[in-house]
């Protein structure tokens, strides 16, 4: 029986990504497929048959272990919707034609809440339609840490640390004036605050880390903010907010809304945000009077694998192969997830769940982890997130520079 | 004799200001100092007898390690213009005052032109007043590169890495989505462009790196820098841009001047720069119609320890320590420098120098580095630039997060 395979990334980058495909890759090789295909810009460009052959340019252990090191999606991405097959069944039909064309027999996606729905549609699809020799599986993916099911999600971790590294030295930066700021950190995350939440990992015996903490969890309210930021420069005349860009005030609206005016939509409706730092330090400038600065962590944060957690590159390459062994054995139309044996000391497996349960569901910090008035999580939000940051996945340093792999 | 010191931190903050901060203490301890102080935010809490005695913080080498890899200013930082004599003679008193009290016989202070400024003018009101049981010595630190005489400054080597590193990174993720994208990235440097130059580094074999880059020596002009943009379109669908905070047009304006409404004034009479990425971005979205995403890496750039470069780590810790060795064999007004002995196989030397002709020159890139009609480094620039940027000086890492020391 052949045993081609093919795997595309889609969405947005994440530190570890390539790691998952690093993962899928070595798991077909081990497993005996007998081609192993990338998608070039995910099934964007499989419609329109633009793949490689990954052997050709993983040709050895080392470009594996590059590969796992590198950020960002090796064989590019999409922010392609994949449409119902009610409204686009040609949609449906090219796929499998460019799939039977390669002989395929075990469709890989590594992705988040979006590709899940690919997934979720191209298997079922795959049902209805009686097509049994093509499994569709998924590994997950994201920096947002909001995928159902799964304890976390590849690329939380090493996000996560980036934040926590660099909350530490700008909370070192802050205070080195004898002046009054307010410095207004954003980070990513549109309606799950995981990433923000990560900010309070900067706390600790050598650091303050940032004093107030807010999620998009949480109705953003402005006379509150300020109440809260004055509370805090009674004692302290640096003060360290982190915000997410997501953040929302009663009536709905993104806090930057009001600064931002020419804001983009992608396919998927999402509205590109950007400002929220910037419109919070204006405010909080003319309000105090004190000089502020607004600092966005932007897509630096995605791709920072300089400064990866080797939990999260361990565990993005194992679930990627986890899922591969799964679609040999038979299984389709299902997800690679972590599941936390035990906290103390972190013990992680790996498994495999139906895709409908995970597509399209987002997981966002429980109301109870959001403590001090919704300006700071709890022990046991730090408890959850702390096992994730560990170790160091350090690049191969070439001429003083991070070596990568690139198509 | 009693040899008691004192040292200061005075400017803005670097990844390697207290490896010279170490150096500093390391040799005073080793060259037989009796009392190791610090003042606290420099000349500014001097003057009000904000010190530390050093020893009761830095209790053993692994304290002196930590230092070495912790960001920004460990004492304290000010931004305090030392004024003249003729202006202010009761400053001048009160700072031999303070001195006379705690029995100093050496004077450091780790800063950048402003700093050094202040050491020549605290050396010359010392020889005019025949004040010789007392010097008055400089150490170098400034991410700009921009000090005179030294081939290269203490601070520029690591955020040359954090650039370069970052740089590689975020062009990799600027192609992975197959649309049209502009990014500008935004880097320090408000008249010298030794930063924006480092954003070179990035480019390789597995690297564009940035596709142009623009530097404050060069005079800005709009429509040649939308014309450089379209011609690197014709090829590439995403191109990466850096550029200088620090830009202006012709007349002499910045080029965020027309962006920013609000800008603050610092006591050097610095204009506070921001948005330079921001007002570009806009000009190339409505000229181009295609997305575009302005980065600013912001003060982490100045801080990011954790990707410090080895090479800046530890010459950083040997001009401190040389500084203080010249200092006890009775120089004053100087400053320590770096001298390149050999660039293929790089060696340096340190040395010390007047400080008269180091305070208050500024070093730019050399016109005959800026090519291709100002929008990129030559390679005897990169040939300049690459060694300081070799090796890595990681953080000891707890619980997944740097460890750092402070006050």
């Amino acid at each position: 029986m052949s045993r081609n395979i093919i795997v595309g990334q889609s969405g947005g980058p994440t530190a570890v990504i390539n790691s998952s495909l690093a993962g899928v890759f070595q798991g077909a090789k081990d497993l005996g497929a007998t081609k192993i295909y990338g998608m070039r810009n995910g099934i964007e460009g499989l419609l329109d048959e633009q793949y490689i052959d990954m052997s050709e340019y993983l040709k050895g252990d080392i470009d594996v272990e590059i590969l796992k090191r590198t950020p960002s999606a090796f064989l590019g991405s999409c922010r392609f919707k994949l449409p119902t097959y009610e409204k686009s069944p040609e949609t449906y039909d090219r796929i499998i034609e460019v799939l039977r064309k390669l002989d395929i027999s075990h469709f890989f996606y590594i992705g988040g809440n979006d590709s899940m729905d690919t997934i979720k549609q191209l298997s079922q699809y795959a049902k209805e339609k009686n097509i049994t020799d093509i499994t569709f599986m998924g590994v997950p993916k994201t920096i947002d840490n909001d995928l159902a099911v799964t304890d976390h999600t590849p690329g939380f971790g090493s996000a996560a640390k980036y934040i926590g590294t660099t909350i530490k030295e700008l909370s070192r930066d802050c205070v080195v004036q004898p002046i009054d700021v307010v410095t207004i950190v954003e980070i990513m995350g549109r309606n799950a605050g995981w990433l923000t939440a990560s900010a309070a990992l900067a706390r600790g015996e050598d650091s303050d880390g940032a004093d107030l903490i807010y999620l998009p969890e949480k109705v953003f309210e402005m006379d509150k903010f300020l109440a809260k930021i004055e509370e805090v420069r009674k004692t302290k005349k640096q003060v360290l907010v982190a915000v997410s860009e997501g953040v929302k005030t009663a009536d709905g609206k993104y806090v930057c809304e009001a600064a931002s005016s020419n804001m983009m939509v992608d396919s998927f409706g999402h509205k590109a945000l950007s400002g929220t730092a910037t419109a919070l330090a204006d405010v909080v400038k003319s309000h105090f009077g004190c000089k502020t600065r607004p600092i966005e962590f932007s897509t630096i944060q995605r791709c920072a694998s300089h400064i990866a957690s080797l939990t999260d590159v361990n565990e993005a390459f194992l679930v990627g192969y986890r899922v591969v062994k799964a679609a040999f054995e038979g299984e389709t139309g299902k997800v690679g997830i972590y599941v936390r044996v035990s906290n103390k000391p972190y013990l992680m497996n790996t498994d495999i769940y139906d895709v409908n349960a995970i597509a399209n569901v987002e997981k966002t910090v429980p109301e109870n982890w959001i403590i001090n008035d919704g300006t700071y999580v709890s022990e046991e939000a730090l408890d959850y997130m702390r096992p994730l940051i560990q170790g160091e996945s350090y690049p191969y340093m070439v001429n003083g520079l991070p070596k990568h792999i690139r198509l």
